[in-house]
């Protein structure tokens, strides 16, 4: 999905609704396993939707059975009508010769749009995950407890980590065809990354379950001058485990579409 | 493998040569598959390798088929008699929640012993992987182009961040349970990390055909007055491609001796 088509989803439905998928054996609601959880949260969430974020560790976590189940979601995922954008978070980052091979893998064997990737190894450990038709999700300011102690590090030449991070993104790549991640814990800072990156894409985490507010996120983070545009606002544990009874399905409905009103409001508002 | 015997391994080798696993299916001998071609490195290498170290990358690129390689070449290496270090060269990070999810899988479920961890997403995506009894192998300052991109960054306190970095891995783990990746090709800038860190194990790339020389490596990377100790040293591509003739596995082995030899002249002088 490109720059322009993706844009055009997000004001048609005014919102960016993204649905992490992040399976926890602990919490399946009864009868279901890890892929069928999965898809039933997907069968119940795909007409408000913009994009599917199947967190990679959640699965991996089981080993073969994992990785069996991320197959059947992933083949879900590319038969639905609606063409979701499929944003794989795996969070790979490695030297060009063995990002070659992670891009291979996910973008192309596996068909995800876009993937999140880690920048700490420079240049070549981003380039060669930039396909023509396909995004790179760059991790920029995260919204974990942990993100101050690398990313907001102060610069000698007056920058920040995350900003200098930031400015390197739009080096090796573009707003067409890459996003960055940049958590809703903190508006104010995902303002100033803003002005930093005026029409590149942000992939929020953190609304939710980690309590960023959508209002702030819209208000700090869209393109200036055009609320509501340029974020694709992702929530994960808030949808899948809206409900633990038998009612899951239509708990994860009604929990997706009150945050994508949420969103509208702050957006249209 | 705990720091006192893989101390005492290094030390009865007189080396600590870490075999990379990065196998490219464009490459495989005759007659061989990812996974044979992989365990027959193994078994031509078993005799002089302190550790091996599967890329998952190379197997992930080929979505199930390369998962169905990786858990045949995992059980193979839990089953050798040796019992070598198994490193799980993932590069994994995220945060806490998700980063359980991988160290569970990798460290427990698949049962490596270390795990190649990058540390852009700061404390909480690191600590998940400190379990008793293995090891986090922390990105430390690469041997990549890009390596510059970031790490070698100014701070405003006058360190670079690949140092700010090695500081935040000695508060956040201890030289018994993580470990640093510090490639080969810039000896100086190895020589300042192990000031930095006199008592962490280094995992160094980027000798062979990266063209870091392992003379240098040991004089700059060595625990001070312990030439060769502290260093696992590895090599992939210049022992798995000595030679793609009939004659792979022997040729293997004895690249693998002569990397073992080399380091070994140079630690005993």
């Amino acid at each position: 999905m490109n720059y322009t088509t993706l844009s055009q989803r997000i004001e048609t439905a005014g919102h960016g609704l993204c649905v992490g998928l992040d399976p926890d054996p602990a919490k399946l609601p009864a009868g279901t396993d890890l892929a069928s959880f999965c898809i039933g949260i997907i069968d119940a969430t795909v007409h408000v939707a913009i994009a599917y974020k199947p967190n990679f560790a959640f699965f991996e976590a089981l080993g073969r059975p994992g990785w069996d189940a991320l197959d059947a979601v992933t083949s879900h995922l590319r038969t639905l009508s609606q063409k979701p954008l499929l944003i794989a978070d795996a969070k790979r980052g490695d030297i060009g010769n063995t990002a070659s091979r992670y891009a291979q893998g996910i973008l192309q064997v596996m068909g995800y749009d876009a993937i999140t990737v880690a920048p700490y190894m420079g240049r070549d450990s981003v380039e060669p995950f930039l396909r023509d038709g396909k995004w790179v999700v760059g991790l920029g300011l995260t919204s974990n407890p942990g993100a101050d102690d690398l990313q907001q590090l102060a610069l000698l030449d007056g920058r920040r980590v995350y900003e200098a991070v930031a400015d390197a993104y739009l080096q090796w790549g573009s707003p067409e065809n890459l996003m960055v991640v940049a958590g809703a814990t903190r508006p104010e800072a995902l303002g100033a990354l803003r002005d930093r990156m005026p029409d590149t894409f942000f992939l929020v985490p953190g609304v939710g379950a980690q309590g960023g507010s959508a209002a702030e996120v819209v208000r700090h983070g869209s393109f200036r001058g055009k609320p509501g545009m340029g974020l694709l606002i992702n929530a994960s544990r808030s949808i899948m485990y809206a409900s633990s009874g038998r009612d899951w399905q239509a708990a994860a409905a009604t929990a997706a579409e009150d945050l994508a009103r949420e969103i509208q409001t702050a957006y249209r508002g």
